[in-house]
């Protein structure tokens, strides 16, 4: 079988389970779920096993160690995959939802019905945990998932979603509700991005480079995960102890998310009061600042940020500052630089807290809180796909209910149309 | 300048006025609106008259008298126009609502609340009024438009989209609210459709092959508008007059539309019953039958269907007929050939409609009525841009509320992540 081929009956093996899934009770659905974490519980060493074969060949290749802890599977890490499926078996199930039914003149009685989305296709970099994920949460919303992991976790990713077949197996679903593409070569991504009969969405989660490639190739709908480069907004009436504790938290509890800060903005009354304690605080946390001509007025001895550094995402423990006239330019230089992800303003001036609500235009925007909280856990959409920085379907963190669609069912007594 | 820099500069005004419009009031955007509507009102004569160019060269070109029709504005189409300004103006903003505000355990509280999309790109074929809807409910709903007209109505597209800019710029709104795209040159779409930075969403109205080159060659998300293969599937406890009258209207009301039925499925229980008086019917009012085997033995001298048949869309008096074994069967040939568009069930047996509402995978699944119903309109939403086919964002007609992104807003007292 051409690897052409060997696609295509992927996905058609998918269109036909997502066919059966639609139609599942939420028990049904639920009962494998349980069985998918009971699966990777009793199968970790396994699963261990298996990883330590990526482990072995990225160290080999002299890949990064952040890329290494990523790959990484420890018994900590297990338990989190099947918490996360125990957690997305007890959810709500979104499927059959009906908001309300409305009657129109001539008697029609029409309503809104959620439904799934069908078939979806996840591209995806080093993280095993996505197989475990995103299996789980496509189930639940009644949608075979057709998986493409990184090469790198190529060994884990197999055992995975053969222990999650498995267990769909036994729960007598078709297997084609999960399928994992074994083969590392490049060209399946391209043979799978051009199968709009059969898959309904294509999800990529990964750098830059990955997601354009995605959305450049796709004749499928893409829900795209950019980065984030995220601001925090400290406006002249802010508390200032607070905003230097969320900032801390936004920059150092995690550099390396995507909800982490990458940009600092200070409004010019209070910046010769805030930045010096601040800096320092950071600078002590092995931080490295960049800031504007204002921020190096204030406190010496600080690299200059460029026109670069305004677009980056470091993913790091380095931060830019900018010294701002005030709301309107915090609000310019986030709508241009930023990247739609999360932004926050610290203030306690409640005109301005609505202002930047309101014009800020990114997936999820905060008043006087750490960025850090954009999460489907943090939100309480149990666990997520992804978070959408894109405006079409879903924007922010995505659960279960958007991996959903709709359809119109009308019940009639013979009406036609004059 | 280029084409290349005309098409950027438009899609960089767009994203200027769309930030400008997603913070307007209700009261402003509606004011605009009614301007609009006077304005295409008041210059009537105007629009007939360069509609009348383009009608000209039409019948030079020798197009299809159907195609003219579409093309052509008369006075009551004319009126049809601004009474849909002014029944968008009337209807309520979707802009700013917000569903619920949750409390997470640690006190954030979180809410959605509905925003623009931001700028969205429609290209369509000939139909002129496509020009003054899709500017008005985009702007209804707080989004810039650039609209790419087909080239057989570029006189009327022109002069209706100058009296709309004339009317926002009155209304004191920024000019690049409504665009339109003035050469015909084909390039122009193509680099539009990778103008991903600035254009937020396409939406293609027209046939087959429209669709296509934008699904292939865009970097936006897109939200297709296919083609309508609806059925009528007429069960063994329907009420037969009933059946005869919502077919007969379904298929002979107006044959060109994608919401027509063009195939019909008869439970071979009553087939023998059914069929002879509805096909007597349909070809007294001149509609050609395509039959399957089954249909042939029943009514003789009919034409056979040919596979290729099942999945066509005629748009015009001609209807495929096959007789099945029961609802298996009926909802296994719709999920294969239909086209996802609209599809009913003729019956009076209770779990029978339950089974096809449920498992038929259309946006719009009827029980007991006609399929042509399927429409903004009559669903009470307005105004409709289209009918979606797709799963992704919005599926089935599409009104204002379904040109609306969302966003999160967090408000917070000083939490950080732990």
């Amino acid at each position: 079988m051409s690897l052409k081929e060997e696609i295509l009956k992927i996905a058609k093996e998918a269109k036909f389970a997502s066919q059966k899934l639609a139609n599942l009770s939420s028990a049904t659905k639920d009962r494998a779920l349980l069985r998918m974490a009971e699966s990777i519980k009793i199968n970790k060493e396994k699963i261990k096993e298996e990883n330590s074969k990526d482990i072995a060949l990225a160290k080999e290749k002299g890949l990064s160690k952040a890329l290494i802890d990523r790959l990484t599977l420890n018994d900590k890490r297990i338990a989190g995959m099947w918490h996360t499926l125990e957690e997305i078996a007890r959810m709500q199930d979104p499927i059959g939802k009906i908001e309300s039914i409305q009657k129109r003149p001539n008697g029609l009685q029409i309503g809104k019905v959620v439904v799934p989305l069908g078939v979806i296709g996840i591209i995806y970099e080093a993280r095993p945990n996505v197989t475990v994920d995103a299996g789980g949460l496509c189930l639940k919303a009644g949608n075979a998932t057709i998986l493409r992991g990184g090469s790198e976790a190529i060994h884990s990713n197999i055992i995975l979603a053969d222990l999650l077949r498995e267990a769909v197996d036994k729960a007598l679903l078709p297997q084609g509700c999960i399928q994992l593409i074994r083969t590392t070569d490049r060209e399946a991504v391209m043979e799978m991005l051009k199968l709009d009969e059969y898959i309904d969405v294509i999800i990529p989660r990964g750098g830059e480079s990955l997601i354009r490639t995605v959305t450049e190739n796709s004749t499928i709908p893409v829900i795209k995960h950019y980065k984030g480069i995220c601001h925090t907004y400290v406006d002249e009436e802010a508390d200032l102890e607070m905003a230097e504790r969320i900032c801390f938290n936004a920059k150092v509890q995690r550099p390396g998310v995507c909800n982490a800060m990458e940009t600092l903005l200070v409004d010019e009354e209070i910046a010769a009061k805030f930045l010096p304690q601040m800096i320092k605080r950071f600078q002590e946390a092995g931080v490295e600042i960049r800031g504007d001509k204002k921020t190096s007025q204030i406190v010496g001895g600080i690299k200059r940020a460029s026109e670069e550094d305004w677009g980056t995402e470091y993913l790091d423990l380095i931060l830019s500052i900018k010294v701002v006239e005030g709301i309107d330019e915090a609000i310019n230089h986030i709508n241009s630089y930023g990247s739609g992800h999360s932004d926050a303003i610290i203030t306690n001036n409640y005109s301005r807290v609505k202002k930047f609500l309101q014009e800020v235009d990114s997936a999820a925007v905060y008043a006087n809180a750490s960025t850090r909280f954009t999460d489907g856990g943090e939100f309480g959409l149990g666990a997520e796909i992804g978070i959408s920085t894109q405006k079409l379907h879903a924007r922010g963190p995505m659960g279960a209910n958007e991996l959903t669609s709709t359809k119109f069912i009308i019940f009639g007594d013979g009406q036609i149309r004059c």
